[in-house]
């Protein structure tokens, strides 16, 4: 098939971008830059502009058969600092990057949304699809107005999709700016000689998803024909503690970490029911948090 | 206390100013044009702008309390031919308001949402609060990403709000453009001897509440010290046919309407489970179908 990639090179990108071209695709990526970590592959077609550019948008959309939106302009933590740019560049252009689709006929999209921020405070743990949205961070409000989008187009325009609620990717090629996620931000410390710094008491639980699982996910999602929205964890919760003392073992280090105040927005426990998309899709994640930390070690140490 | 109401000319607002002013506060409205249907009241401080003037709404909050925010910028029925518009007239500016509100202190907002649309099809009839959102139109997605963002914003700055959730209110001073409520429009062709037209086959149930009760459950609110959301309606379901029934009974005159193709975007049944409004507010509603309609009809007619 024909793909694009909106975000293909990004953390998460890259890897769908393999995931794509082992798979036998054809794939378009439209981002802004280059990937950080890679040189540009020879067999994608690459675009680069920004996504509040409707023309080079349009473009980019022109002869796909199936698009992956994985674009964000904001990350949890920032996202609270300003709600107006947030809706403005991630809901008002989804929105205008649906009406491109509709008008070029193109029916499916496979959106990544966020397990980690649309349910809110949850009530039970694993977290079912069903469970009652209540984003307490403009990320995750965004991201529900994006699905509830996505279902509005279904019905009215015959879009299928499949929406990706992502719990916390890590792996190799994340950023490791501070913003992006604890792993890849740990590690960079520990490479550093610097100390970790905990927001809390490290007692908030994650559900840790390695990137090759969540990629591969992806890829089928894409070829399938469902239509829906699927949690894409790796469906076990540990404690940021618990992670930081098996990064400890992996590294073959000890660590330390200070804790510092929590930040209002996080959530305290958040681990997906991840049943739907396994049965969905026939998938499984493969790489447990051990294994996964392991090779991303390899990947980050010089 | 010192109100401001956002849209305090329009249908709902003007019942709501009346309310108001009669429970002893003192009230600002903020809107576009002055009320269609009567003279400016001599005891009001209207100010005139649109909802995306930041400057004329930040002057309007001086001094304010308890905002009221019932300016919609679309209805259901048009909301999804331009959802960007959607999205930057009632969401980002709306957006703005809430920032204004926490730089000037003000920690209180009556928020009208829609019981019509939040809920997409529903799974139960009436439905509760806790019902999941699956918003079918772009009115109802905006609607489901303010509410969101005012629980966001309590949560974060300590802003106090009601969310009320209104199914289908009717009344005097109901626009009958087509577009605002069945039952203004349904008169109007009455008094204009035009034939009603029905979309689908009138078997579509909705929960019709008339507008001087709602007006009075959202005074109720605005004094509360209760923060949360809360359906509004009356309660009870009647289909479009029955309700077109009644309308010949109070009008004493017969009405034989046109079917034409329903539309996409109407739910099948609304009647919204109002027991958590009744209790916290200490509030009921007073007028049933056949009355309000008698009264409103007593205004429309020459």
């Amino acid at each position: 098939m024909k793909i694009l990639v909106l975000g293909g090179c990004g953390f998460i990108g890259s890897h769908l971008v393999d995931g794509l071209l082992a798979a036998g695709h054809k794939v378009r990526v439209f981002d802004r830059a280059p990937e950080l970590y890679r040189q540009l592959l020879t067999n994608v077609d690459y675009r680069f502009g920004d996504f509040s550019d409707v023309p080079s948008l349009a473009e980019a959309l022109e002869g796909i058969e199936v698009v992956y939106h994985l674009i964000s302009t904001t990350v949890p933590s920032t996202s609270n600092l300003d709600p107006v740019a947030d809706v403005q560049g991630n809901l008002l252009n989804t929105l205008r990057l649906l009406q491109l689709m509709v008008g070029k006929n193109i029916h499916k999209i496979v959106f990544l949304s966020s397990g980690g921020t649309v349910y809110g405070i949850p009530d039970t743990v694993p977290i079912p699809e069903t469970h009652p949205l209540r984003p307490i961070c403009s990320y995750g409000v965004v991201k529900v107005a994006v699905e509830n989008y996505l279902q509005m187009f279904h019905q009215l325009h015959g879009l299928e999709y499949v929406v990706l609620r992502a719990s916390n990717p890590y792996g190799e090629r994340q950023g490791h700016a501070g913003v992006q996620g604890v792993i890849g931000t740990f590690m960079q410390k520990m490479l550093a000689g610097e100390q970790i710094e905990i927001w809390g008491d490290g007692s908030v639980i994650r559900d840790f998803i390695y990137v090759g699982d969540l990629a591969r996910l992806c890829v089928l999602a894409g070829q399938s024909e469902v239509t829906g929205t699927y949690n894409a964890g790796q469906g076990v919760g540990y404690s940021i503690n618990e992670a930081v003392g098996m990064l400890s073992k992996v590294a073959g280090q000890a660590i330390e970490p200070t804790y510092r105040a929590g930040r209002g927005f996080d959530v305290p426990s958040v681990v997906l029911d991840i049943s739907q998309a396994c049965q969905a899709f026939e998938w499984q994640p493969s790489s447990n948090l051990e294994c996964g930390l392991a090779a991303t070690w390899r990947w980050m140490k010089p």
